[in-house]
C-alpha cells in the first residue's frame, strides 16, 4: 500500500510590519501582522527534498517588507491582494496564495486636547482582519474583525430550553450577555475598493445590533448581527461569526444574609459556551476557495 | 434581498475534567479538556429566540461530568464517542455532534526511586487529542497530538530554492531544524479500540522519523513523518501535519573576532515558517465529515 | 542545624468581580480582578498544620463578593482599603493585609451616535491598578496603570553611548520609540479620596510627557514621565516605572534597490530593552511597607 | 518642590540563546532565556539624556552571545556570574549587575530504544532558574525552578479553620492538592560550583516532600518542602516558595442520582489560592542584595 501527498501549503507566518507615512509633520502609522501561504505543484520538495519550486519563506517575508515600501500599504485588503497576485503571477509552480493580515489599532495621544502629530497609544486588542485567496486568476476577499469584547448588563434572557436528566440550569429573563466577537465576512467576487468604509459600516452594524437587539439566546443575537452586516453592506454575501458566551454568574450572597438583584457577578474563564454560525445573503454566490484553510468559523 | 441561516453549531468549550480512579492504594488520574458542539435543526433559536431545540450548553457540561462517573473515562476516543452518540440519539433535533478532547499528561513522582501511588507531576505541554464527529449513524475519529516540540542540531539542509529579486537567504547544508508538531490522523471508519496503542505507535513514528530522516526541507520531513504514521498504523488513512519552522539564527560573531561554527544561535519568536500538509494512504476512504469545522491543518 | 519560618503571606488571587449599578435605566459596570493576601502570626499552620488562624482563602473570596454588595464599589482604592481594614480588624492573628486590584475598562457602545444605556465594549488592555497595604493601623496606597502601549514615530534619538569590543549598535538621531507603560505611584500617607481624579491627572501627565518630551534615551523619557506625575499630583510622593523598549528595527531594503527613510520597520518580540526607575518628590516620606512584596518595579 | 532620581536599573530582557556543543557525533544543547540589568551612576542619561555611561542594551545582548562562544556555557549560575562580573569590572560607572537565566529542558529522542545523537524533544514547561547579583566585589546566587506542576489525588486535608459570617467552605479530610511550584533558593556567599548537583538534590527534595508529606494545609506542605531543601543542600541558606493552590472542585452529581466519592473534579482556572513563604536555615547569613528587585516571593 502506497502513500500520496494531499493538500498542502507553506509560507511565512506573523511578519510584524509597522510603517510610517509622513504628511508634512503629521505621521500616519500602520501596524500589521502578515502571514502568507503558497500552494501549487510542490510535490518535489515533499518527496525528494528538491527545492527548485520552493519560494523560500524568507523570500516571502522580504517581499512583504519591500511591497510596504514600493507603494503605501493602504487598506489591508489591497495590500493582501497585491502580495497574493505577485506570488501567483511570478512563479509558474505557485498557482495559489492565501494572505492573512491583522491590523492593530492606534489612536493619537491628545496633548492639551489636540491630537499629537506623531505620538500614539494602542486602541485595544480588537483587530481588523483580512484573508485573501488568489487562485490562478480568481480572487476572494474575506475580511472581518477579532477580539471585539462586548457586554450587555441587561436585555438578555434564556429560557424555554429542553430539560433532560442532566439539565440543572435555571431559566432566566435577565442575565449579563458578554462575548468576544470574531466575525469574518465574504465579499462578492469583483468587489473592489471601499474596504475601509465597508469595514466601518459592518463593525457598526455588529455593535449596534448587539446593543439594540433584545436577546432570547446568543444564537438569536448572532443571526441578527450577521444579518445586519449583510443588510448594511451589499457587497458582503456571507458572514461567519464565532461568539464565545463569556459567562457571568450571579454570586449567591444569601449565606451572608444579602440579596443579589443582578448586582454582583463572578466572571468565569472556562468553560464557556461557543456559538458559531453563518448568515448568507439569499443571492450569495458560490464561495469557491474563499474559506479554504481558514479556521472553521 | 433576504438573508438565510447557513451552517452552525454550538456547545460548551473547554470543560476542565479531572478524574481519579482507585486500584487499591494506587490512583490513576485523567486530565482532560473537553469541548462539545451540536448541530441539527436549530433555525428556531436563531430566527426567533425560541429555544425549545437548544440543549443548553450547561446541560452539555453536566453530561460530560456525569458520563465521567457512569463509566471509567478510558481512552479519549471512546469517551468522545459515548458523548457524541448520546447527544445525537437523545434529542431528535440534534443530528450531529463534534467532541474535541485534549488529554494532558502526568507522570508519577519518584520517591526513593519508586513511582508514588498518588502523587504526580505534569509531563509537559504536549497533548494527546481527538476530534470525534457523529452524524446520524455515521462516525469519524480524528486523533493526534499537539505541542510536541522537537529540535535537531544537525542533519538538516536547505538549498536549491529559486532566487528572485527579493531573495537574500543563503543556502545552507547544516542548520538547526526545530518545530512544534501538531498532527491529526484520521482513522478508517469502523476502526474500534486500540486507540492508545495506535497513538503510541503513531507518536513514535513521528518522533523517530523526525530524528532519523536527513532533511533537505521541512516539507520533506513532513511527508516522511506522515508516511511513517500511515505505514506504522494500518487503521490510519490520512495524516495532516502543521509544522511551524521555529527559526534558530546563527549569530554573527565576526564583529567580535569570533567564529561561529554552528555553536551559538538566536531562537526567534516571530515570524516563523509554517509548513502544512496532508499524507494519505492510497486507499484512504472518503473523509466525509471527519474534518468538518476542524482547524484547517 | 534547625530551620525557621520567615516572611510569608497567603490569600486568594484573581477573583474576577463584575458589578452592575443602576441609575434608572442607565447601568454602570465595574470589572475588577481582586487579589488579597494576609499576613500575621501564621506559624501554627506552617509548622503543624493547625489551621485555627487561617482565614480560608475561600472566605476571603466570599468577603470580596459580599463587600461589593454591601456598598457600591466606588474607586478601587477605597474598595481595597475597606477590604484590607476588614481583614486586619476582624481577626486577631491577622496583622496585615495587601489588596491588589486591576480595573478593566469599558466604554458605552454608541447607537446612532448616542451612548447606550446598558451595552458596553472593552476599551483596551490598559488596566488601572492599586496595591493597598494595611498593617495594624497604618495604611499605604500605591496605585498606577499597566499595559498602556504607546509609540512615537519620531522625536527619539539614541547616541553618545560608550563603545566597547561588543558594541555594534549604530547611533541614531531618529528612531521609533515604543513601550508598554507599567507605572505605580505611591500616595502620601493620609491622602484620602480624589483617587479617580488623581489617576486621570497622572495618566494624562504620563501620556502627554511621552508625546511631548523629545527623547535622547528611554531613561530620560522615564524620568520626565515620573517627574510630570509628581508635579501634576501633589499627593503622589513617588513613582516607579517599568518601560520595556519595544524595538522597531528599520528593515534593510537595499538588497532590493530600495531606500528606507524610516518608513518600514520590523516590530520585534524578544529580546527587548527594559528600563526601570524611580522618581521621588524631594519631600517623599519613608515608604514603610508600601512596596512590600510588590513586583520590584 | 523638586524631584529626585531613585533606584533604577536597565538592561536587555529575554535574550533567547541556544548553544550546541559537539562531543564527536554526540551533540549537547543548551536553551536559555537570559536577561541582564545594570545599576550604577546613571543620573546623566535620566536627567539630560547624556548617554556616555549607558552600556547599550544591544551591547549587553552581544556580550551574552559572545560569552556563549568564548567558553562553554556550563551551569547557568557560572554563566550568569561571568556575565555579571564582566559588566561590573569593565565599566567604571556600572557598579552592579543582575543576571536572570531560565533554562529550558530537552531530552534526547529515543530511536529504537537508543537516545539519539542530535535529535531532542522539549521535556516540559518546568524551568531551571538563576538570579545572580554582582555588586562591586560582592556576589549573590539565588537559584531555583519554576512551573513545576504537581498534584496529589489524596493525602491532603483542610479543616479547623476559623468560621466567620463570610465562611461557607466545608471542611474536608480528603481533597486533591495541586500547585505549580516556583521556588528560589539562596546560596551562602562563597559557595562555588556543584550548581547542577545542588539543583538536582533540591528539586528531588521538593518533589519527594510534596509526595510524602501528608498535608493539613498547603502552608504546612510549603514549610516542609522548603525545610527539606535546606536539609538536603547545606549550601542553601534560604528558600522562598510561591505555591498557587490550583483548586479542583468535586462536581456535585447528586442532581443526576450519582455519587461522587472523590472521582470527578472540575479544575478551575481562577481564582486560585496563593501561598507564599520563606524558610531559613537558623544560621542563614544576611541576604544583602540577593533578593533586590526579584519578584517578591
Amino acid at each position: 500500500m502506497g502513500i500520496t501527498l494531499g493538500p498542502n501549503q507553506y509560507g511565512k507566518a506573523e511578519v510584524r510590519l509597522v510603517t510610517v507615512e509622513r504628511e508634512g509633520p503629521v505621521h500616519h502609522i500602520k501596524d500589521l501582522t502578515v502571514s502568507t501561504a503558497l500552494r501549487g505543484n510542490l510535490a518535489a520538495t515533499h518527496l525528494t527534498g528538491d527545492n527548485r519550486d520552493v519560494v523560500a519563506t524568507d523570500t516571502q517575508k522580504n517581499t512583504i517588507f519591500a511591497f510596504a515600501k514600493r507603494q503605501p500599504v493602504g487598506d489591508i485588503e489591497d495590500f493582501a491582494l497585491r502580495l497574493g497576485r505577485h506570488f501567483v503571477s511570478s512563479f509558474g509552480q505557485i498557482t495559489g496564495a492565501r494572505v492573512l493580515i491583522e491590523e492593530h489599532g492606534w489612536r493619537r495621544i491628545e496633548v492639551g486636547g489636540t491630537p499629537h502629530d506623531h505620538a500614539f497609544s494602542r486602541s485595544g486588542e480588537e483587530k481588523r482582519t483580512t484573508a485573501v485567496t488568489v487562485d490562478g486568476d480568481q480572487e476572494w476577499v474575506v475580511s472581518g474583525l477579532a477580539d471585539l469584547v462586548v457586554l450587555k448588563s441587561t436585555g438578555s434572557e434564556f429560557h424555554g430550553f429542553p430539560r433532560d436528566e442532566y439539565t440543572t440550569l435555571a431559566e432566566t429573563d435577565d442575565r449579563i450577555l458578554a462575548t468576544a466577537v470574531t466575525a469574518r465576512w465574504r465579499y462578492r467576487e469583483g468587489e473592489t475598493g471601499g474596504w475601509s468604509r465597508a469595514h466601518a459600516t459592518a463593525r457598526s452594524a455588529l455593535l449596534e445590533t448587539f446593543a439594540r437587539k433584545h436577546s432570547l439566546s446568543l444564537q438569536q443575537t448572532l443571526y441578527a448581527m450577521g444579518g445586519a452586516v449583510i443588510e448594511a453592506v451589499p457587497a458582503i454575501a456571507e458572514v461567519r461569526l464565532s461568539l464565545p458566551n463569556k459567562h457571568h454568574f450571579l454570586v449567591d450572597l444569601s449565606p451572608f444574609g444579602l440579596g443579589n438583584d443582578n448586582e454582583v457577578f463572578h466572571a468565569a474563564d472556562r468553560p464557556y459556551g461557543l456559538i458559531e454560525g453563518t448568515v448568507l445573503s439569499d443571492d450569495a454566490p458560490d464561495p469557491g476557495l474563499a474559506w479554504h484553510t481558514l479556521p472553521a468559523f
